[in-house]
């Protein structure tokens, strides 16, 4: 029987789910994949903190050097989270040739470039099927499933805590403060949420997706980001009305050699499977030129399921004997649209009086953009609320249209502007 | 640049469709896994008829012979279709060490055993990633992704022709037969239309499906299966008042140590994303232990959808080198469960008189099944309609329920048994 050693760096949530699976279903890996996997020591700061796990106390230690040196280890699997020094530790890892698993999406995303370098010279396997949407298999079917395919369009609903928000505020009416506050309370929105709130999350995971469906290297700072803390509880309701839901969503598309990639809220009709994706779940929806229409659904985050990807991964790199699959990029620096071509829903206050509408169409038009869609909305003494949903329409003439509109002594507000895909 | 050598068997629609994709993608692959796909040789039945790819005449062949005896294919491509002569090619390709693709369901599902020792005996390679959910990558994540969870149920779409006539008749309140022949007319079913509609072809996948979860040999004559013929309209309606809507389902579970594994129309929440599943799509939702709910999700059939799937498994065959892996059964023959337990609608009609609800309900008591709704329905002179959910309940006590239930005489008839599922 082939036996792995692993070191795992880190021992909270994510290691403590590594050893559960390990300790629960390794004979059943051992009895599939006739090998065993054996964990010879765990990296952690505080040597005497009670564990939720299991763990015998003789494979803890807080020098990295032990692990490091320790010939006996095969694969270094890390989820400690954070740039620093996870980066580190990943990258002398490669060097001296022993494989890595890693959950780490900002480390991928900030360095993968120097990490496959290293992998690449030393031949050590480097795996990070667990640093985008947890438990869900997504790294690994497009390398090895999708490989036939041109990807064109990646739309993915990939951080749970701001799909739980937008489920909440639009099944049961409420705000985005009042389930913000309520998922602080029950531990699903962290104390500090800026980095979930604010797509920073969902952007790190894009850049890796996105690097992969492509093979061109998009950067963290190639990615418009833009949170859910706007999105009001007017804005869900009349999604509703007009047959959408709204998500925060992680959209990559490649048209005529240029890359656009995005996070945003995002208006998608009540039919699309991503609509379908409530609460804390994770969905990755992909157009491939061969294969059509494919979607990825499962649990993003959690211990459990990010320590399925985990130990796959682990048993992947056993199997591979740390072989490096290499990676290539079709270009290294592909060009990045910015002002690409979507549909758009804005809802703005004005004076209720006869014209307003006719001068804001008329801005519009000549911005280029026709419109779809005009309700008007509830009245409130000389205010009314009007809703649009253009046609097809340039980024950047939507912002003109409405740095003009915004100046007419008739229009009291822009209150939204929210994309719309289908 | 590695060369693999690959003869096609078939050049219908899917043969067409693999031509297609190596024709417009051959290069993109070269460049991503440093691999040239080379078609050999197509075995065709008539040499002459004309097709809709472009082919040279010379790669084509009417005789088997000149494909096994070959030395410069490494690779056999199955997409004929049937049992015969399909599984005498594999299993003479696997015998000769030629690794096999096939987009085969009945071959499989009837002949892995067998195909299964052909190809460890010889160390080619085995794959069918196409013969379930046509583009969806499905067998690769059970096999790769997913090895370190205990699979405890699956629930899939996955015959096309019965989701989109089920959409269509839950969207438009028409009935099975109205959709039906549009869909024969438009040729999205069969003019023989059996195999999809009695559940055969869904059958088939499931046996292969289940057996991958379970690591347990689930023949097809161990799947209990039912068509969607006797969904009405009536169903359909009922359903969506009551929060559902019906599916044709595959089920495998395995509960105890036993197996329970049938196909048959099923009630699912509609906040179910199995529900969001439209049209002619497919999708498989999976729980396993570590991971929790999972689904995957695609066109199941078509022409490139499909050779998507086979040029996915050619390419990680060569890169295999031909090298088979091992498929490990965990029990050969496992436990079959056919008194399952599930939840029940039924739809009865019955004497409108003061007393049958009663004498109903006292005969379910009887058999131990307790009921969770119970709606009367229309009135139409004497006659009124019943529908019952029950709680969970065994397999037989419903059945036994039901015949004591259809010969009282207040009761007019059964109109439908249909499982419910969440």
């Amino acid at each position: 029987m082939k036996k792995i050693g692993v070191a795992l760096l880190g021992l909270g949530n994510i290691g403590s789910g590594v050893m559960k699976v390990l300790q629960e279903n390794g004979e059943l890996i051992k009895c599939r994949e006739g090998m065993e996997i054996e964990v010879k020591r765990i990296l952690v700061r505080n040597l005497k903190k009670k564990r939720s796990v299991e763990v015998d106390p003789a494979l803890l230690t807080d020098d990295f050097n032990q692990i490091i040196n320790d010939g006996s280890i095969d694969i270094i699997a890390e989820f400690m989270g954070g740039e620093m020094p996870a980066f580190t530790y990943i990258s002398e890892a490669l060097k001296r040739g022993k494989s890595v698993i890693t959950a780490n999406k900002e480390v991928i995303a900030k360095h993968w470039d120097e990490l496959e370098e290293e992998a690449k010279r030393s031949g050590a396997g480097l795996y990070f099927e667990a640093s985008v949407a947890g438990g869900i298999p997504i790294i690994k079917p497009l390398r090895r499933s999708l490989q036939a395919n041109r990807i064109l369009t990646l739309m993915g609903i990939i951080n749970g805590t701001t799909n739980f928000i937008l489920t909440r505020m639009s099944e049961e009416g409420r705000t985005f403060e009042d389930v913000l506050s309520e998922a602080q309370r029950r531990g699903y929105a962290e104390p500090d949420p800026t980095a979930d709130i604010e797509g920073y999350d969902a952007r790190y995971k894009l850049s890796i997706l996105s690097t992969l469906c492509f093979r061109n290297r998009v950067r963290v700072d190639n990615i418009y980001c833009e949170g859910i803390r706007g999105v009001a509880a007017d804005d869900i309701k009349y999604a509703k009305e007009l047959g959408f839901g709204i998500k925060l969503l992680a959209i990559a598309k490649k048209l005529n050699g240029k890359i656009e990639a995005r996070v945003h809220p995002t208006f998608i009709p009540l039919s699309h499977p991503l609509y379908a994706v409530r609460d804390s779940y994770n969905a990755i929806f992909i157009k491939g030129d061969m294969v059509g229409d494919i979607m990825f659904y499962g649990r993003g985050a959690g211990d459990l399921p990010t320590a399925s990807a985990i130990v796959s991964d682990i048993v992947t790199a056993g199997q591979n004997n740390g072989a490096h699959h290499s990676f290539r990029l079709e270009v290294e620096k592909p060009e990045i649209e910015d002002n690409w071509i979507d549909e758009y829903y804005m809802r703005l206050v004005v004076l209720d009086k006869p014209g307003v509408l006719a001068e804001i169409a008329g801005i519009f038009g000549r911005h280029n953009v026709s419109l779809d869609t005009v309700m008007q909305k509830q009245r409130d003494h000389d205010h009314a609320t009007i809703i649009f949903i253009t046609h097809e329409a340039r980024e950047k003439w939507i912002h003109e249209a409405l740095e003009e509109i915004k100046r007419s002594p008739a229009v009291i507000s822009v209150e939204s502007l929210i994309r719309v895909e289908r």
